[in-house]
């Protein structure tokens, strides 16, 4: 099942389909040891630039993945397709309206068993996707274990997604998300550009999300790949659950 | 597994602890053969309330539910938990807003193994729930379908339930639901009040909700569950899956 694959991942990269990237840099990616490749963004995401690197990627045998933003840029070519359904949005159209919107016009033509849904928690207010989502971002401890437990309780989501999108996250509120769910895997993104973060982000999240340093240095992001490999998942706070 | 026991459900009263109900009627309704006697409502509901109605149904065998609107009467004696998440409300509050907060504040107490997740549709503009909840309730059959859809696969809701509380539905809306389901079970209610209605109700849903007519007709609500016992359920338009 895909969410059984989901679940093995350790390390992924997420290229963005609107960013230039060399085939020098794509092969450095691609061959590096990820267990997959993401492609999907937040701004001028489209039908077009989407398709043109998937055929790229498609080049190399890693799987590669579509994180879904809107849907006209779907591409059913890809291994899978992940959901976001952000979970702090204050405007509901990206937390069920978007969703609603294209599943009403491809419904029955949706691979569901190839479909993962995310839920997100998105926790830097000055990103682009908090913006854009007007995600109620400056959330404490406690409120992101709730998110996570809804995620996992309510939703039955097999993904839990922290998203600090542009800067590196609270250690603190990666473990709250942790502390919330028992059987989501729990995927963290955002601002790793050291190898001490590559770490402490494998240390608490189960998949490690590595997008923005691909695109300023590329030899330091495949170097993540081993950081995050050679590290080991923290047990997680089962005593609070 | 409660969920389990929930899909086997064909027809179910829903009390509304807010109403008063002698002992008469009370009695009649949980020795009618129903599968399980919900208790639930969207306004003036408390734990007194709540509490006094659980207590004089526990005196018979007839399982007995809490379907939870407010956090303030929840009452661990129930066998179980209905949780509706309102997927056209128009409130960000009914979808997700008000669970977070309960689960914010109660997170580590839920016994999640006896909550079951319900993915409202709410249909009758004119109902109360409709109106707390700001729902979008003019609804095509496609965006009925839709919001099923979503609800049994991004959410992996085990319950949808097209809601027309205070009148008696459209069948094609309630057959659209049902073309947007595989796994999921569904519940319809809403004003029910004739052996042909129940019996129509029983074909098109796999569970079908009684309430209102038990304060104004016991006879014939009581009825109602030998209506719905002697109809099979219609086989859903698998081809449009």
């Amino acid at each position: 099942m895909l969410s059984e694959r989901v679940a093995s991942w350790r390390h992924v990269f997420k290229l963005d389909p609107n960013r230039a990237i060399s085939d020098g840099a794509l092969d450095r990616i691609c061959r590096s040891g990820t267990d997959a490749v993401i492609i999907g963004g937040t701004d001028g995401i489209t039908f077009e630039n989407t398709w043109e690197l998937l055929k790229r990627v498609r080049r190399y045998d890693v799987p590669c993945y579509q994180e879904v933003s809107t849907k006209s840029a779907v591409i059913p070519e890809f291994d899978g397709f992940l959901i976001p359904v952000v979970l702090n949005a204050e405007d509901p159209r990206w937390l069920i309206g978007a969703h609603h919107e294209a599943i009403r016009l491809y419904g029955r033509y949706i691979p569901w068993e190839r479909v993962v849904p995310e839920g997100y928690v998105v926790l830097n207010p000055d990103s682009r996707v908090a913006r854009l989502t007007k995600a109620r971002s400056s959330l404490s401890e406690e409120e992101v274990t709730a998110y996570a437990r809804l995620a996992e309780h309510l939703f039955r989501m097999p993904v839990v997604y922290v998203e600090y999108s542009g800067r590196y996250g609270d250690p603190r509120l990666i473990r709250a998300a942790r502390a919330g769910i028992v059987r989501s895997r729990l995927f963290y993104g955002g601002g790793i550009s050291t190898p001490e973060q590559a770490r402490e982000a494998a240390r608490l999240a189960d998949t490690v999300v590595v997008g923005n340093l691909i695109y300023y240095n590329v030899d330091a992001a495949v170097q993540t790949v081993r950081h995050v490999r050679e590290t080991p998942r923290e047990a997680g706070p089962d005593a609070l659950r």
